[in-house]
């Protein structure tokens, strides 16, 4: 497809406000602009896909964080994957299929940075945004680096059933790990023992996590992966083995307090137990990226890694859609798609 | 001094109900009974001198901790220095000075199990509780095995003028780091700068920390050596270097909850600073005492590491002396001397 950029309109989501608690719609607003013609050294990608993270909701507020807030009335910052339609960068032709920042719009003006050319033969579009993208080496860097489980050793993730969760698992037992997974409501449940393989999985809609952990962790948990702080990590730090590694990956429990978060009061279970907590950031680990893509390929290509996701249609939703984060709506890795746009 | 053991009156406290938040007069019994005769491998200690230490608020609680929790009706659980007074015991002569948990007595029997034997020839014996005791290898180990400071970097210390916080703060000195304490009181605060060579204190209680870290911390915290918890620990959590330390020693501010502690409500700044929180008991490290010791007996020899001892006298003092840590109204390692006994 071949398309003069400057002929077509852009819609894009902006940060209107920043929100107190949940995001409402206020917050949002819906701007249509000119796309504009790129100049020497850049390209223009019609946005395919967006990813939605949870990460997004930190983004929209103020104050010191590893980036720097979206501004308000910036076009709201977001992962996609898309296709170039006009370039002047020598590195970026007119077809390729690129993943990069390109916020909540249906076309992107990008430069390249941060921008990586994939192939859709291998793999679709999508898993580039899941598995093979920055929600997989999410998962892989921050249970291998800072988790580093051993063969053996009980791995616990929360968040099981969402995007970082679901290949944290399932690389846990590529490693020869006891995998419980803490999930929200039956289906997911269901899914990520008998989907996915993990060994056992907690709904902590239904049941006491603090006890469901004592049941299904018996030589208690080496790694807790942490997606969502609160409750369920309180209810982890009860039952961690001595020298066990707590990875703090989220805490969506708490983005979206209109007071501070709530710490986990069980902290001094670090003490007890000789145990660290430790964060992280995939950023740290670009030079790694391309190491681990590969490795995570050939698990797919093997059959002994999955991807699920969860793809909503129509940039127009992207509001609602976002909200389905902290609602424990999505199931697998939440995408929005744009649909096909002349 | 050559006594009958089996002719002396042993005094104790003995714990008699659990307390909720501080310990009052009632959850404690005083107790007299004959001091019992030592059996074939036993020996009996007169207690000069007992260690207060805030994690003997966490001994009195029910539940699952490092140790047991002591039990109802028994003599409370301390670590003391004394003077073996009859042996049957072949390692342990009449004379001896020792260290050990002997409790909150006048008189311990002894199987020789956890106790040592401590040279009053080179150093006093209430040094041997203090920095050269148990509270000097907690600091010693947890500054530099969990925390790794590297010279340059920035050390904060919570409890700077208490047992383990002046010894911290010391031994980061030694080790080339900036070093600043936090501690309560002006008096505290001028001790640990002008006698023990700070680089700066903050005063908890007439500062607003966070922001007093902002100023004396130009290159954020590189480690953070926490005793205290609550509010103070948060405020760290503010001014983090990346890839930080924060060793969890202790939590005082939080024993005396009558409710579970607080946790701290910024424990994200883990991930935006990838930085690690971690706990130690300094009972994993027996393997490596004498090395340390012998390291920080150097230190104190050429005059780069000093001692505060805080006694008080009077083995009926005890249950108000125990409080005067909660209180921050201990200056260096508070010990309670038992006064001379027939």
């Amino acid at each position: 497809m071949r398309v003069s950029a400057t002929s077509l309109t852009n819609r894009q989501w902006r940060l209107a406000a920043r929100p107190h608690g949940l995001p409402v719609l206020s917050d949002w607003e819906f701007t249509e602009e000119a796309v504009p013609s790129p100049g020497e050294g850049e390209f223009v990608v019609r946005v395919l896909y967006i990813s939605l993270d949870p990460a997004m909701r930190g983004w929209m507020n103020a104050g010191r964080s590893y980036v720097p807030p979206v501004g308000v009335g910036e076009v709201m910052r977001a992962l996609g994957a898309g296709e170039v339609i006009e370039s002047r960068h020598p590195a970026f032709a007119v077809g390729n299929h690129v993943t990069g920042t390109f916020g909540v719009q249906a076309y992107a003006l990008s430069d390249g940075s941060g921008v990586h050319r994939v192939s859709t033969d291998s793999a679709p579009l999508t898993l580039y945004l899941s598995v093979l993208g920055m929600t997989g080496l999410t998962a892989y860097f921050g249970l291998l680096d800072i988790g580093k489980p051993v063969a053996g050793e009980t791995v616990v993730v929360s968040g099981a059933a969402g995007a970082v969760g679901m290949v944290v698992g399932q690389i846990a037992k590529i490693k020869g790990c006891r995998v419980v997974g803490i999930a929200g409501g039956a289906d997911k449940c269901r899914f990520i023992v008998e989907e996915l393989g993990f060994d056992a999985a907690i709904d902590y809609k239904s049941e006491d996590v603090r006890v469901a952990l004592r049941d299904q962790c018996p030589d208690r948990i080496n790694v807790y992966f942490d997606n969502v702080g609160g409750d369920v990590l309180d209810a982890a730090l009860t039952r961690l083995a001595r020298h066990a590694r707590i990875v703090i990956c989220g805490s969506v429990s708490q983005y979206n307090n209109e007071g501070p978060a709530r710490g986990p009061a069980n902290y001094m279970a670090l003490l007890v137990d000789r145990a660290r907590m430790e964060g992280f950031l995939v950023f740290d680990f670009t030079a790694r990226y391309a190491e681990a893509g590969s490795e995570m390929a050939g698990w797919i290509a093997d059959g002994r890694l999955r991807s699920l996701e969860h793809v909503v249609t129509g940039l127009e939703a992207f509001p609602d859609t976002l909200l389905k984060l902290f609602r424990g709506e999505n199931f697998g890795k939440l995408i929005l798609g744009i649909e096909d746009q002349a």
